[in-house]
């Protein structure tokens, strides 16, 4: 009975968790994170608040959860692992950072991703709404940057690095302030709704911030 | 009697308006945008509600303001005019930009004092209640675009329009482009808290994005 008993289990308690997750990120969505309680999330999925509790600690590490869980997903429906962006953004399984020995190709690669990303509907209310709450809540927005960012832009390093060892970028350049001039305007644009956020703007963001970083002749 | 009237009425009505402007600020640093109502303010003001309906069309439209007197009274009291930047932020008496004739020298410090708004502790509250909310909202959002950022923006593509001219920028560049890559990193470093916003990191972005601005040898 044991042996039988287990997969169903796993697999009541692997729906409970999805369905905590939707109900978050519709809660989100719809009401915004202030609003938004764990309370609110156990009613929307039907479970008891302490199923909640039992996983996770706060309101904050379920909105985390269910954020990765769809951007994972959504990243798998588009055909391609999730890319390193700058929003509370992306995640999933470890993305690749591509290294094709040509630095602006591979960032235009993953600057259109990040484009594409920030473009898509399923994700921009959640990924709006967290940001938006990280601004006013110093607090929270240094969570959602230690566990959502800053792995992202620890890839961006370790490219611009490896540029440096081939000769692409001079030395003196600090990789972590160049990855700024990539991922800063296309959040600018994107979180102030300035002008569209299109490939062609992604290709000439990395082609003037390439031009500042490599060798001078 | 008229004539004594008069600039009694102006007054009342100068402390009236000031009244306004501080609840108003007062009530979204507490708050957040989107609990302040016109009820609110016109009770902490010590005015009707009327008294604001007369004035103002919205809320955002007694924000806005709000936000532009703080944010000329703050320059005034730094001993400076409101510099152009990337948040919702700034404005008052229409701020120049300079020219010496040093592209680098004249957008470091722009870039410099734009830290030192953001950094002031009198603005940061509303001015990242007022952004995060425009990220959510975007109708709000447009409307703080268009009347506080699209000013300061048009001054960093008159300074650089006139760079190209100088033939100190290549001739193909996009100033509205370009500029994105000197505030965005300096937006996303102080909304998302990544790092500290300082004098040398704008001094770093500046070189960096000059850079790739540049003629090629």
């Amino acid at each position: 009975m044991a042996t039988t008993k287990a997969p169903d289990a796993g697999r009541r308690s692997d729906r409970s968790r999805r369905a905590i997750h939707d109900a978050a990120l519709a809660l989100v969505t719809e009401q915004g994170y202030r609003r938004t309680t764990i309370e609110g999330i156990a009613a929307r999925a039907g479970v008891g608040k302490q199923t909640i509790y039992r996983w996770w600690p706060s309101k904050a590490a379920v909105l985390m959860d269910a954020f990765l869980d769809l951007a994972g997903r959504t990243a798998e429906d588009a055909g391609g692992a999730p890319e390193p962006d700058g929003a509370a953004s992306s995640g999933g399984s470890a993305p690749g950072f591509p290294d094709t020995g040509d630095l602006a190709a591979d960032l235009k690669t993953v600057l259109r991703a990040t484009v594409d990303e920030l473009n898509n509907p399923v994700l921009e209310a959640v990924t709006r709404a967290l940001t938006a709450e990280g601004i006013v809540d110093a607090k929270l927005g240094a969570e959602f940057v230690q566990q959502l960012l800053d792995p992202q832009l620890a890839l961006y390093v370790t490219r611009l690095r490896a540029a440096q060892e081939a000769g692409h970028v001079r030395a003196e350049i600090d990789p972590r302030i160049a990855l700024e001039l990539l991922i800063g305007p296309l959040m600018h644009r994107w979180l102030l709704r300035t002008l569209p956020l299109t490939h062609a703007y992604a290709d000439e963001v990395v082609d003037y911030a390439v031009g500042g970083l490599t060798p001078r002749a």
